[in-house]
């Protein structure tokens, strides 16, 4: 019995695997039998007419000359990275990736998202220098082409700002898409010298323990990394997507630790002291320290921890028309890989499990994806994953009675803003239109 | 010992591997013992003052402004695709792939290769419509957003013109560098619909064995491809490395044949006819024809077989005097994952295996590195690999008894120009210039 008839005859189907329409994860992969007509009898695709195919204009003139370095079409002039001070006032810089129209794992360097707290610096890549001094036996200066003498290694890794999804904690649903609320995390194909090489021809000193980073830019954006970190997985990376970093993303050259809060991920890294004890810095001691309910904070919060969130659909995809479609969406862990992720179509009352994308990297994007039968009618759709180690998403509840939510009566320095990584949801009404909810 | 102490006294080290420099792929792992001092000692990096850092002009001033879509820094205006036809004269179009500024495996979009036989069309998506016909039991048109609801798959997959690498069909090697023989081979993650999932919704009538492709261009491009390869691994392709396709790699969609010639990834496509025969288009019987010494031709010649090529270092990237390097260069194959890279810095007198960096995927660039140390004197730098199907890079001279080379005394239609896998080298001579060469 296909699909289609199935469908058509309104009997439970064995391909449902979770309440509101819900499609076992299988059964459009070759030989799962779901596909035939299932999508034509609702209309999703036409049937052609027995005539000649007519000519495309397209195919009628010669086209267009190539260039050195491409632009996407201009049919995609609205696809961009959300701006949060466009005008360049006196205050930092945020721009958001479009999830929405995304997809795979890789973000393109063009829309990966930053932060920055001095504007983005013009730095000649000739003049630049990367010190390592403190705490080593012999004090080393770096320009780039000595660096690119060394042992390189290659590895996707996310990044995400420690307030990435900081709506999330508005005690009501903000009326806000998956840019919007997610779109301070990205994921690229980085290349660099690994930290521990330079560290070990440095020589380490049996007495320190701590890194403290430092950029070259007007922020003098600085961190204190754990020696453990500096010497596990730490990059200088040098590539992104396989080319230079981007200026916005810290070329010619940043700290990447993998996993771990994007502040800590210095830009334009000029300086790495070894040392005792951690710098305790303005960007640690006050903005990217977590405050709980109880007004104490963090005094370090490195990692960030598993999330998920849908993308397709999300608000501003607005669907057309009842039938199949696909939920599909993003899972990351700064603790490894992505073991699984849960879907459900009904606010959470019953789940399924989403298939995931080869290969499934550790502390880089996962895509997930689950085929749904929409009935027309109203549908809450929601994503929960876990890590190898063991960690779960929280759900919403969870996560506010652990770290808190926004209120009114909250002095500002107590206000909750980072590392949120609670569960997501998104409506779906009888028109198709999609909307932030709390399930 | 350490290798410095080692390097200095001259001994033949047991981290060599092969001969003229070549050490072990382990040696500079974390607890390889091998970084201590190692480049230092070739003054790579130098000490740093004990004085205060001074400031870097680009922290002295506040920086520039985010845009949506981020472009490259100003110092790396240089990097960009080779064109063979700036101008836009009456003839077609090739975009090379600059491997000697890349690292890892991605080809960000802006330089991926393109080969075009009538321009870059200008095609609005919303009016754009793929057409699958002939023997099915139901022909099916999909305009985009009809597309966007089936489900969708990611994968790396690289893609290679079946013309690439020609100039290796010269008697005398080339004077031309990595871009000009290699950059029409280029690797992403596409996103997009499994050909299959289309192909089981139209039904395929069982006399049907192939499937002729056609783009919506002015070449009006068209190819023959096998049904077997259409319900395998085929993706109408929506999405490069996380957005819409680039315009000049068929905006707003492709097909995507993995592992399989760059010219039957046919762009823009808007039809697909299932047939009994294959069409024998201009294309198949002509251009992509591979001619052999005695003049006979094969009809078809789907895959893009084993290949590697070292990109670091390459004619045009000068070695800064004798010391510690890494040789590093990229591997592909059509039939599946690459199963190992032997490097040579003699010539091919003797041989070290190259370290492959994880993951290691199917059809998918693979990049490998080995360190070396360069005596400052003549060397020659091959690299060869292997597939998981068991098939070798052959040498130059194999591939030259199999497929000929480019003599004056053959007529126009007999001059062999296509799938040439066979080695490269390069020499570099005492003042660190390097060179093509045939080893």
């Amino acid at each position: 019995m296909s699909l289609t008839s199935r469908l058509a005859s309104g009997r439970d189907e064995p391909e449902s695997v979770a309440g509101n329409g819900l499609i076992h994860r299988r059964a459009f992969l070759r030989g799962g039998g779901a596909v035939a007509a299932a999508f034509t009898s609702y209309g999703v695709a036409r049937m052609a007419t027995a005539a000649p195919l007519a000519e495309d204009p397209s195919s009628l003139v010669v086209g267009g000359t190539p260039v050195p370095y491409e632009e996407h079409s201009r049919f995609e002039a609205r696809v961009g990275r959300a701006l949060s001070n466009p005008k360049g006032e006196t205050r930092n810089f945020l721009a958001r990736t479009p999830h929405q129209s995304s997809e795979g794992t890789i973000t393109p360097n063009g829309l990966h998202f930053i932060v920055s707290w001095g504007g983005i610096p013009d730095i000649d890549p000739d003049r630049h220098r990367l010190v390592i001094h403190g705490l080593v036996k012999q004090p080393l200066v770096f320009t780039l082409d000595a660096l690119m003498r060394y042992p390189r290694v290659s590895r996707m890794a996310f990044l995400e700002c420690g307030g990435n999804s900081a709506p999330l904690f508005s005690p009501q649903p903000v009326q806000a898409g998956v840019q919007a609320i997610h779109g301070l995390a990205s994921c690229a194909e980085w290349s660099g010298v690994l930290l521990s090489t330079l560290l070990d021809e440095a020589g380490v000193d049996p007495k320190a323990k701590w890194v403290i980073a430092e950029g070259a830019d007007a922020a003098h954006l600085s961190r204190s990394v754990p020696l453990s970190k500096a010497l596990d997985d730490a990059m200088i990376a040098l590539y992104q997507n396989g080319e230079r970093l981007m200026p916005a993303n810290g070329y010619p050259m940043r700290l990447l630790l993998p996993g771990w809060e994007g502040n800590m991920n210095v830009k334009y890294l000029r300086r790495l002291k070894l040392t005792e004890q951690p710098a305790m810095t303005y960007w640690e001691a006050k903005v990217y320290a977590p405050v709980l309910p109880d007004s104490k904070a963090y005094r370090f919060y490195f990692v960030q921890e598993v999330k998920s969130f849908i993308t397709h659909p999300s608000p501003g995809l607005a669907m057309s028309g009842k039938g199949l479609y696909e939920i599909s969406g993003i899972a990351y862990s700064g603790n490894g890989r992505i073991e699984r992720v849960m879907v459900s179509a009904d606010g959470g009352k019953s789940w399924a499990q989403a298939a995931l994308s080869e290969p499934v990297l550790p502390k880089a994007f996962t895509r997930f994806r689950l085929p749904w039968r929409w009935d027309g009618g109203p549908a809450v759709l929601t994503s929960q994953a876990w890590d190898e180690a063991g960690h779960a998403q929280p759900t919403r509840a969870e996560f506010v009675a652990r770290r808190g939510e926004l209120t009114k009566s909250l002095p500002a320095a107590a206000i909750p803003s980072q590392h949120n990584n609670s569960v997501c949801s998104w409506a779906v009404n009888s028109d198709g239109e999609v909307s932030h909810v709390y399930a």
